[in-house]
């Protein structure tokens, strides 16, 4: 495999940016194919069979562009498939939830973690598991927060409505006394700030993003698979593909990427 | 072609539900075979050329079922893809705009009709079309609000949130003066009285839904397709199929059709 290769990152939609833009920041020689299932978004509601039929899809379609590594840039594929894309695959995966998991129980002075997430990713309880891997004493609150992925969509990140939705999401996990909260959907950090603000200064906020990025690299050293060529931004560092609707993704993406995102090609995801 | 066979319904969703809501009351000797594209759903916020595929496996679903017509439950299929659907499916096709469009057109006085839908809808600027074909004379105003079908799906039926949503959307449709607004999407029906609250006593809503069926119940009655047997209930007069998540949609569409729905199956529509 040469190290030059892309590292393939997907998402159901959007949400995967965040991990991109991380991704970006944090090892800036490397190249990226991103592909967003725009056509399919949301995957937070559709059944485990549904999500892993899609993402294998996605993986076939990423590995004809010569990935080196596969980052599942959504938890909800994460909860869900995450063995299944490891089998198709035979390249190195890595998800989202591992990474924020294990840096929640890290952070957690009480022991009391809280996650939020779509309906899918909560449902599995995929986060407990893993915390409790490590922290077998810690105790997990999933909250599902269905809503958000729209709103975030709609752009209402900072708005009244979604103040209002957010503390009714929220209340029973201020109850509950946790001192450590995972934003368990790619979509969240977009609105980190309205959470932060409903939550209070005494909860940290854990973003899988930005640790699923630091894990990349540790991945990318270990296996000797960093690119050591610097590349100029915009000469085709970075590819993105959607499933539907390029021009509104290229839209929402240069509002969160700040490298000016110059073209999105839409492909039909089901022929692969 | 047997008068006894059913008719195709189908929407992105559940939101057809109110347009075989309202078949069961206007034809209730009808059999009808429902497919709803829960794990593709929204439709609104796709292309055209998207929105033109999905519809045609779904037709091609359909006619396996030995439909004797087909009713586009949804504004944006109705918007974007009727002509398509006809070709393919070659026996009686109705969308939804064109009864909607009507009725509006029929109803005002002051010649001011507003419609809301989803964005795909309202930028086709199909309902200005059909009604400017019956009445040149009248100013069609669209509002694109993006937000009402996530609220529906999330049950948010009768809450403050929606309340603001609304008020929000409708606010330059109810500074124009407008006397008429068609409820274009079929999600819509199920915040009927948020909207009617909004707008006040002076607006006519149109509830596409209904109007849809009285055309469907003439269409039948002209081409002598008019099923004679009356059926129990039960009876497997009605099935309905959804490309994801079966038990979510019988729980929601149990709280919408007052007939009882025994159950629903899920098939892969990519197959089709």
């Amino acid at each position: 495999m040469n190290n030059s290769a892309p590292i393939g990152v997907f998402d159901s939609g959007i949400g995967g940016l965040t991990v991109v833009r991380e991704i970006m920041r944090q090892i800036p020689n490397e190249r990226i194919v991103y592909f967003g299932d725009t056509a399919r978004v949301p995957y937070g509601t559709k059944s485990k069979e549904t999500v892993t039929r899609y993402s294998r899809q996605i993986v076939r379609f990423l590995k004809k562009q010569d990935v080196k590594a596969i980052v599942a840039a959504c938890n909800t594929v994460s909860a869900y498939a995450l063995d299944e894309i490891e089998k198709e695959a035979d390249i190195p995966v890595i998800g989202v939830v591992k990474p924020g998991a294990r840096v929640a129980a890290d952070t957690t002075k009480n022991r009391k973690i809280g996650v939020i997430g779509t309906e899918a990713t909560i449902g599995s309880r995929i986060y407990t598991r893993y915390i409790k891997e490590i922290n077998p004493d810690a105790e997990v609150l999933g909250k599902a927060c269905p809503l958000f992925v729209s709103l975030v969509e709609e752009g209402l990140l900072n708005d009244p409505v979604t103040d209002e939705i957010a503390m009714r999401y929220l209340s029973s996990l201020i109850d509950s006394g946790i001192d450590t909260l995972i934003l368990g959907c790619t979509h969240y950090p977009l609105i980190r700030s309205t959470v932060g603000k409903v939550m209070g200064e005494g909860v940290t906020l854990v973003n899988p993003a930005y640790e699923t990025a630091r894990e990349l690299r540790k991945l990318l050293e270990q296996e000797k698979m960093l690119n050591g060529q610097s590349h100029e931004l915009g000469t085709n560092q970075y590819r993105f593909f959607v499933s539907d609707g390029a021009e509104r993704f290229i839209k929402f993406a240069n509002s969160i990427i700040k490298y000016g995102i110059l073209s999105a090609k839409t492909i039909n995801i089901e022929e692969f």
